[in-house]
């Protein structure tokens, strides 16, 4: 299939409709993006790429990174980590303190801020110095040196970060955080920070629809099972509570950023990562899930 | 591969663990079933068919009619279904009114017990006489016209329905059922009494695997889209707030009862039913959740 | 004091400020009553009247009802009736099904609507004839033959109780109705339905002002203990989720109706009936409680 | 009334009941005090006192010193403080942040710990050594001079306090804090380990039933009309979700704390406080309030 045609009727068709979307401003840094990028980069599994748009220009992946917290995560834990995070879908329209409570400390998944803050804990318990050992697993993994934190947004981050304070202390209230809060939160905000490409995106998570391994590095992340686990959670909880709505039209896994990325999986044959920075009302890029949707739909590539 | 071999392997692995599961027990015919009754059946798309155990004997299919119920509300209404009932996983660990009441009426999806109630209220409104009609579709679906719903257990449900009604009550006060209260609750509980074999399932539910088209029957049931997005809810909704647990350990989108009965899909493959009566806290087939976490492990199937 | 002139400085005062609420409207009945109806009734212990405006004319009690069946309940069941309905504010902003499915089926207390509808269910099961025995008791506890159930209102509330219909079979299912649902319904749009004047109101609550017996007709209606704790009840649950608002500025135990009636009691003293139709965000009487509250500053009536 | 001897036959009945409650075990500080401990004393307004058992020994007021912190607020902010706290009960089981949540950072009222640490913040903004002021406005109020905060419970209170910061956090994401969490920490954790007698509670609260003044010093603590709604929000939301059980046996607005005291006010006659420090499940004094019912039954004080 000629994909860089598609891309661009894509991209003409979408140009018709309206951006309802919001760009993200609950810090400058993001705020201050141009609502008008638009990018796409596809990887397939056999080596081939196509870039389309702003695809090479870097931008905060902000929660995509959470994928790759729980690939180390799990790699170090495997199974036990079950214990401290669930895998279920969280139902719930917000990163919520209500669930937590009444499930007395245990995250609904790896993917709400919750379970995204467990997972740092158990990085920062594992490892000797987790920002640094994180970015090289990340640079390794995606066969990519040239990724790296943006510490204007994650000061940033850290600085308006009560609401993860919050979650930190109630868990740590129930003995689910191990570490000191601070410590905690300083390396999530880390992790929020990392800024990729469309390309670099597509490549670096392309160990998801490779059975593990990374094709391009041939480096291998996880085990096959694990791989197809964390697809599996990426489908029931990567959209908040829009995950039902993703699957059921874009059909494949995937995970979303309020950086206006979204990273999609399609196992065994391609990871494809797209770019626009307008959010719609349940925080993923407005736009993005459309030219997934149709993506999918033209390609018919969907799990189901 | 051998899979009558597998089955056994399978059978003979799980007697070796103990079924902690109990039995449904709302209900004297649900509590009465024969605990250890055991059956698999598998049906591929290329009309090949393997049986185990039990796969003969009919029991009560329960909310695993709620697929067959979907899947005819939307051929009838296509999208504008949507408008009346949502897409998402729940996250309530049981059929529970706080989201419906939080949610104003619009129940998360269409397998928790409000959205079949809702899906139910809309095949009223649309068919002349929805008991008969709803039979002949699930016959004709399945080529099979032995299928019947069991009067026994459709009046004993009816009796203790009252939190059903109460969802019922509650969603009319929002406007979001259409017809007499007894008249949806009297289909919906005849809907749940169906009794079926795990070959009559799988072959019943094969289109779901099958882009739409029965291969026995070569019957068309739904559009190729519409077969996708039924995978979708089930994987997203289909075990209540165990989905994620299922996804994670089985791979494939499915739908469990309370009678013990679990379908599963694996599209482009084939449709597989299992059998056994205890069930876990979650109320999903313990023994069979088992079945079918050894059975896609070994046959590397899952759609992640 | 002069009560009188009293009530008219009152009304000038609040001629002067808009009367922000709303007449009740999801009943005709209801929605059609003039907005700008104003009556005041004061009956003090040592049997002084004091009326004002439309204090002479019906309007419906509604929810001020509850605190008579309550009253006849206790006295049918004594203490064990806190085994069906508990005794705690429910900090819930509306007649939510929240708490009562967490709560397994025991309503927080006897004036939300499912404590009330608990209580109408013990009714009809201790009285052969639930609506004449309880508008006797009505009658008799006021010394007024006249008072009586407003048919249209009842038929026309029984048309829209879905909700509450949503309740009892929630209730019905944790066991905790045991009548049908349609007698339980019956008697309670009745219950609400009936029409008294200021005046009567006033008059026939009297008695839990003076420790049990109404000193208008020196009928004990209950024990001077019971009528304490149906007092403590109303303090704290006699405006649903402005319960605290009511108790800090008015002071009195008391309890509202969407008909726009308030009942306030000053034990030792006097009882207070208020009526003006305009219902605030919380469903009282707006200008009510502004009455109650201007006229327990100035009478410095306050039980802290 | 000979109270003396009504204490010790008070003292009398209850030695033939179990103490069922249990000590409060979560920090040591509160663990090792004597479980068999057993206070009352009496202030009345006309400025007897009556002690009985363990009057004179000083013990952890918890918090019940919220109510003296509300106090000072009320002093200084007047009613803008209702613009950053409620007046209503909160329904809750425990000191939850599920309401705060929904509500958006506004706390129910000042009694729950949510409203309390606002309280706390407003002080830490007012005052220029928050903790000093504090302590002298409680000497100068109770017109004693011995009154100290217990610095080894404050210190073990802030090594335990992780769900507090949860509540000051998220708090702070909605805006409803304005100081540094660790200040408002602090502040909060030295309040609550004010250590006082019976005998010394009695006194340092008599304003409350005094309309304001302390009788003992005929020092002016609040306006009339500010102590009748202190009182007010003490009996809507003094004892948790035992408030309305309060309120419906004992009849007298009160606050306990889980060293196992409580004091409750007779609006115009008196204040007594008790301590036995066995709580029940709701967290309040199991003997203490079994005290307070026999004795206001006894003495027939109701403000009801």
């Amino acid at each position: 299939m000629d994909y860089q045609r598609l891309f661009s009727e894509i991209a003409i068709e979408l140009s018709e409709i309206d951006d309802l979307g919001n760009v993200a401003s609950y810090i400058p840094e993001l705020q201050n993006v141009d609502p008008k990028k638009f990018g796409i980069h596809l990887s397939t599994i056999d080596r081939q790429d196509y870039s389309f748009g702003d695809a090479h220009e870097k931008f905060s992946i902000q929660s995509i990174a959470k994928v790759l917290a729980l690939a180390l995560a799990f790699e170090l834990e495997d199974d036990q980590l079950w214990d401290r995070v669930g895998v279920e879908p969280s139902g719930s329209p917000f990163n919520s303190l209500v669930q937590l409570e009444y499930e007395k400390g245990i995250p609904r998944n790896p993917f709400i801020n919750a379970g995204a803050l467990v997972i740092c804990d158990i990085l920062v318990s594992r490892l000797n110095n987790p920002q640094q050992e994180f970015l090289e697993f990340t640079r390794k993994i995606s066969g990519n040196s040239q990724i790296d934190y943006c510490s204007r947004i994650a000061e940033s981050e850290r600085l308006t970060s009560f609401r993860n304070a919050a979650h930190l202390n109630l868990m740590k209230s129930y003995g689910n955080i191990q570490n000191d809060i601070e410590a905690v939160l300083d390396f999530y905000c880390h992790l929020c920070s990392i800024a990729m490409t469309c390309k670099e995106l597509a490549q670096g998570y392309l160990f998801l629809a490779a059975n593990g391994v990374n094709p391009i590095t041939n480096e291998r992340v996880l085990r096959g099972s694990q791989t197809k686990r964390i697809n599996a959670i990426m489908q029931l909880c990567g959209f908040y509570d829009e995950a039902g709505e993703f699957a059921f039209k874009v059909g494949l896994p995937g995970k979303s950023g309020v950086g206006g990325g979204i990273i999609a999986i399609y196992p065994g044959h391609y990871s494809i990562a797209v770019w626009s920075p307008k959010l719609n009302k349940k925080g993923n890029s407005y736009r993005g899930m459309q030219i997934l949707e149709f993506f999918t739909t033209r390609t018919k590539s969907s799990i189901f």
